[in-house]
């Protein structure tokens, strides 16, 4: 029999009526396939748990912090596996530390470094299901939390280490799609893609899958379907790039709305002058998505980059006080703006993407303030009040409602 | 410094303000000696992961439900670490497995076999304020909780492994009384007893402290004090027998309502005739508490017993079925009796106390419908009317209220 994870996050689990639901499907499957269950905690359970630390105190500390949210899956193993049993099949339930995960001492925020599974190998030969609370672990004794959304990755690492055929993501979407339904209607299911496209789709706020959970899945090649927890439908299958799928070309269009871009002008053009600039901007603890210089005639550079909405405050208060380090004539800045980024791995053997990109925007009188690139991505800097229309004008170029 | 085991219950850790109430009285209790804090879950957590247990299966599986139900002292032991930080004192929070409290395998009701308190003993070294979540052990990798109650068993168990100089049990009353106030308003509270008349006196309802961490205490002579969470004082003082207070003749006096007395006439007195009868009543597991046994001169007994209220339809049922095994004449039953009890050490040492309690009965015209005794202990059977007669009489005859 085939060994497959399955994770449900905490709205698959926010309720027993839901719990037992997932039962039901579990042990439906469990005729076919051997089933390792990694569930999330129920619903807001973790929220909670953190607002109650929070009234505590102000500064918790993170080792208590990680013994109070980790109690969270504890609930929805236990739950879960008593009503598995309910239904006539047998089970059991295992907290991180009691599966084997063991992770660096990052509290909070840990990283799974090996997993020992043999108690779940010697459990799925006695024909158990095993049902392991996702996000967390153990370092030293102590228990870990591998930060939100960290059950993906438990998941995922389960799957790597027991050579699973698959890691099926439950969630409230059928799958990956080309782009936000809610701004294209044309947006249509992938029904594959690879680690790479998904990465950059994740990154860009298609939050459908945890980061560090793909990358985990690309390292140990672990094929990751993302699939509806109640509805049927075979979901979006992720798994290494293969030579046979590259008539696929562009895989989806993904946006960020929350960026803004700020424009330092007249700066003199002299080596570690973008250093100068980005150096207080990194001290403050803010992350620069896209950066690009341009360097005029007069020996004076423009330096456009774009930070998140809620840095820009600071940022402009950081560069205000640096003005005289900075050595600048003026600065702009913009709040308006959103990231449109198509991706797809076909873009490496096919030349012109970028271009057909840019005539599609400049037909519909599209400006482009920013342009950056990568292997399998091309991202432009738009106005906000074109996002729509961006997104569906590139939708039909790329054809990708026939997907 | 004195190493001093300090219990909460699920009532002091109800809420987040009461929590930091603790690890104020904690932190400040800290600068005179070593602390190790148990802590039961707050309020009614418990209560409410067992509703959801209920809610998955009618029948849960034990290792299942106690992986559930440990959730709740990890969170209320994190609460308090983190609360204890706050104030700016060292803390360590531990579960029952990472305290090292090795159970034998009894999912649910498990005891304790040993702790390994290495962890502690350092900690406490290291002048950390230690806490440990009470109710909860681990056997062979498996979570396993100790029962209702347990908390105050885990408390004694560890004062045990770290030979404290006290384990305190903090509660909503003030101490142990000499009888219930709510009876008798002459009732005072009982500065010091023995292990064996706290048993007494637990065991009949006053429902201070847990039965078997008095036997733990006992065992391992762990002085115990039971206090209010809350107020001022200094409880009451459990621990082994001093000969140098046998002044004290009578400690108190427990009663339990929830009796009820079945009468069995016209037995033939032969050899196994009490088993015949109460063979068929332990079958369908009922307790029986009191057993006296009459034989007439026309050589037929009367034999009389008490179960708990609960049982005592189902009781009258078996008893009918059983009726021409039994081989009885006549039943007679009632459920208005209750059981008052003199507990004191002293009794072994002073003759006389039996008859002294009978005779004040007598004059206050209260019949007696059953009697046993034990070496620390003369119990009664009275009609539920005389209860606050007979124990206001009592406390007033052995002068409780100048204890």
């Amino acid at each position: 029999m085939k060994v497959i994870v399955k994770k449900y996050g905490g709205t698959s689990v926010s309720s027993v009526t839901k719990i037992k639901n997932i039962a039901k499907k579990v042990v439906e499957d469990a005729t076919r396939n051997s089933i390792v269950v990694v569930l999330s905690a129920m619903g807001k359970t973790t929220d909670q748990l953190v607002s109650l630390a929070n009234r505590c105190t102000k500064n918790p500390d993170m080792r208590d912090y990680d013994l109070l949210v980790s109690s969270g899956e504890q609930v929805s193993i236990s739950l879960l596996s008593m009503s598995i049993k309910d239904l006539g099949r047998d089970s059991v339930a295992y907290t991180g530390w009691q599966a084997g995960i063991r992770t660096n001492n990052s509290h909070s925020s840990a990283r799974i470094i090996d997993i020992n599974a043999k108690k779940i190998k010697k459990d799925l030969k006695e024909n158990k299901i095993v049902i392991v609370a996702g996000f967390q672990g153990i370092n030293n004794g102590s228990i870990t939390t591998l930060g939100r959304g960290g059950s993906d990755t438990s998941a995922v690492a389960i799957a790597a280490a027991l050579k699973a055929a698959e890691c099926q993501i439950f969630t409230d979407v059928d799958g990956v799609y080309t782009t936000d339904p809610r701004v294209c209607s044309k947006a249509k299911k992938v029904d594959q893609m690879t680690y790479e496209e998904m990465l950059e789709m994740s990154g860009l706020g298609s939050k459908v899958l945890q980061l560090r959970s793909v990358e985990f899945a690309s390292k140990y090649n672990v094929p990751v379907r993302v699939m509806h927890a109640h509805n049927s439908g075979s979901g979006t299958l992720i798994k290494k790039e293969e030579k046979s799928v590259e008539d696929a070309l562009i895989t989806g269009i993904a946006f960020t709305k929350d960026e803004s871009e700020i424009m330092i002008r007249g700066v003199k053009d002299s080596p570690g002058i973008a250093a100068s600039i980005l150096g207080p901007i990194g001290d403050a603890d803010i992350e620069v998505d896209m950066i690009v210089q341009n360097v005029g005639s007069d020996g004076l550079a423009d330096f456009t980059f774009t930070v998140s909405r809620k840095d820009f405050n600071k940022a402009i208060q950081v560069i205000e006080k640096n003005k005289k380090k900075m050595n600048f004539s003026d600065v702009s800045a913009t709040k308006n703006i959103v990231k449109v980024s198509l991706i797809g791995v076909g873009m490496r053997s096919h030349a012109g993407i970028a271009g057909q990109m840019f005539s599609c925007l400049a037909r519909k009188k599209i400006n482009i303030r920013m342009i950056s690139t990568s292997e399998i991505k091309i991202s432009v800097v738009i106005d906000q009040k074109n996002l729509e229309n961006a997104v569906k004008a590139l939708h039909n170029e790329f054809k990708l409602e026939r997907k």
